[in-house]
């Protein structure tokens, strides 16, 4: 039996969202314990686009995953934060004082005055296509993400789907591989429009190909290397697209774990929050991030890190009841002294 | 007369909030005009503190008002905002096709789809302390605020205040001046708690002297150069704290000016608008940052960014009725494609 560590705050999710909540909970003198299923911090920003580009930091014109994550890391770190990675919460106990505790599949037991659940989509995996033997080449030329655009220099490169991921990728890899093709089953692409139309360019320009509307029809290949792949149109016509390396971006599957357990009031896989403080349908128990669900919520990291400012001071709020918190600005200007 | 020009979107106020919806107004393609009257963008963080260091910002450790506002013009640039600058909204009047005019001081006519409120603490000035011959000193030993930390090396500095800006002032000057010495008239400090406790240490290391709790009651000095500053304690007690220097942070005082007269529903002199999509009371515009007040409202610049984004969507669900918006994730993985 492992001995109960005790702090203020556990922090479910060492993702963007979840560093930056360690961040604001020590501006208010709250220190946290950090868990995460991965084996390192920054969740997906590390796990499946360290090198990838993000545009939309405010005050960062364009910062990778992985720069993001140590910056935030770096922010975090004066105050101190016990990270448990590699672990699993199984149990979320509410105690008779309000405290809440809890405990990992490593067997870690913590005591926390409040929760703040960070947890992303919960444990990630990619959506396969459904491609005959797409297993035996995924690793070598069929991948769900990309760790580094080097590996794909002078590649030939299929990028199939239509969100983000392969508008953003189609892209980043235009400068370095030997031909980038984009299928998908659509012309429209859910992307953000100022990407999408950058791509359009690239394609008008004969950069990269935009092989639209079709769909994944199968892998031509031997032993672990793809040679080609095989794409349909809606009329039945077959293309074949050759190809060192089949880049699926259908998006992640979602699944939330042990959290789906906790009685916690949940909609379509998401928490339900209140929008201003995060507080989840338990009191103490508070969710940011890509996690939650509310009236017009955005899954944007930007959003994330002013949901965790509202949920840390909601924290302190139940944490330390009836004690004022006179902290408000960002800066000095414009706080009246008195 | 001027020609009137047009736009998707007017931003009213180009600090770090209006900055930053341009760059999210821009990845929707909707294009801004910003205005501000100030004769530089950044509002406040040019304005008031260019060299003060901020450390809220998230994945910026420190990041001073300065920089700050040079990475957000930098990011928001590609969208070619159009600013008018040293100019105040004077007009803003709905048009029949549910578009609005707008008018300056200076007579610029924009029509635009949709209108963002930016507009901080709107035209601002210092509070002033009620002390016989301020005036005679005010910009060569008396400041409101600190442009450059290098202006007061070697001097002796007195603070007044206990909001963020005397604390923040306290430990950056610590470093640079002769002396500095913090008076405020209760113990309790209204400023970050991490900022106090180490205001605090300083204090016992002999670096500043905190002077609590004091008042201000009188200057003494010659021409325009004070040689001391007097403070009372509450038993009528006074003490004469020599010093070069006296900064009074006893905040800001508001003034909404013309957006008073909108016909905008306010309270306590704040723009009331939903939370989740930043609408104020009129349809179209919406309003960001520290000029609005929603429950739970935190005025923290990092708020205001993910409070721009929120706006910028719903100013494009104003301006394009129906038309879907397929954009949601800052980053590519974990949207479905299709």
């Amino acid at each position: 039996m492992s001995e109960i560590q005790k702090t203020d705050v556990v922090v479910i999710g060492a993702g963007p969202t979840g560093l930056f909540a360690v961040f604001e909970c020590g501006m208010l003198k709250m220190q946290c314990h950090v868990i995460d299923a991965l084996d390192m911090i920054g969740g997906q920003c590390t796990a499946l686009y360290p090198e990838k580009p993000i545009y939309d930091i405010p005050a960062h014109p364009s910062i990778t995953g992985g720069e993001l994550i140590n910056k935030l890391e770096e922010q975090a770190a004066p105050f101190d934060p016990v990270y448990h990675l590699s672990q699993q919460v199984t149990k979320l106990e509410k105690q008779d004082d309000g405290s809440f505790e809890l405990e990992t599949n490593k067997g870690t037991k913590i005591n926390a005055k409040a929760v703040i659940i960070a947890a992303g989509v919960g444990a990630f995996g990619p959506n396969r296509p459904p491609l005959e033997g797409l297993l035996q080449y995924e690793g070598t030329s069929v991948f769900y993400m990309v760790r580094k655009r080097e590996d794909f220099r002078d590649k030939r490169v299929v990028i199939a789907g239509g969100g983000d991921s392969a508008v953003d990728w189609a892209l980043s890899l235009a400068d370095v591989a030997k031909s980038v093709q984009v299928v998908h089953r659509r012309p429209k692409f859910r992307a953000a429009p100022e990407s999408v139309s950058q791509m359009k360019q690239l394609d008008e320009d004969g950069k990269i190909e935009l092989v639209v509307p079709y769909q994944l029809e199968g892998l031509k290949g031997e032993g672990d290397q793809i040679s080609a792949v095989v794409v349909k149109d809606f009329d039945g016509n077959t293309r074949d697209l050759e190809a060192d390396i089949l880049l699926p971006f259908y998006g992640l599957s979602q699944n939330l774990g042990p959290i789906a357990d906790w009685g916690l009031e949940l909609e379509k896989k998401h928490l339900n929050v209140d929008p201003t403080t995060m507080q989840t349908s338990e009191e103490g128990v508070f969710a940011v991030g890509d996690i939650i669900t509310y009236q017009n919520k955005l899954k944007l990291i930007l959003c994330g890190f002013s949901e965790a400012a509202m949920a840390a001071r909601a924290a302190h709020a139940y944490a330390h009841p009836g004690e004022e918190l006179h902290f408000e600005y960002s800066t000095s200007m414009g706080v009246p002294s008195e």
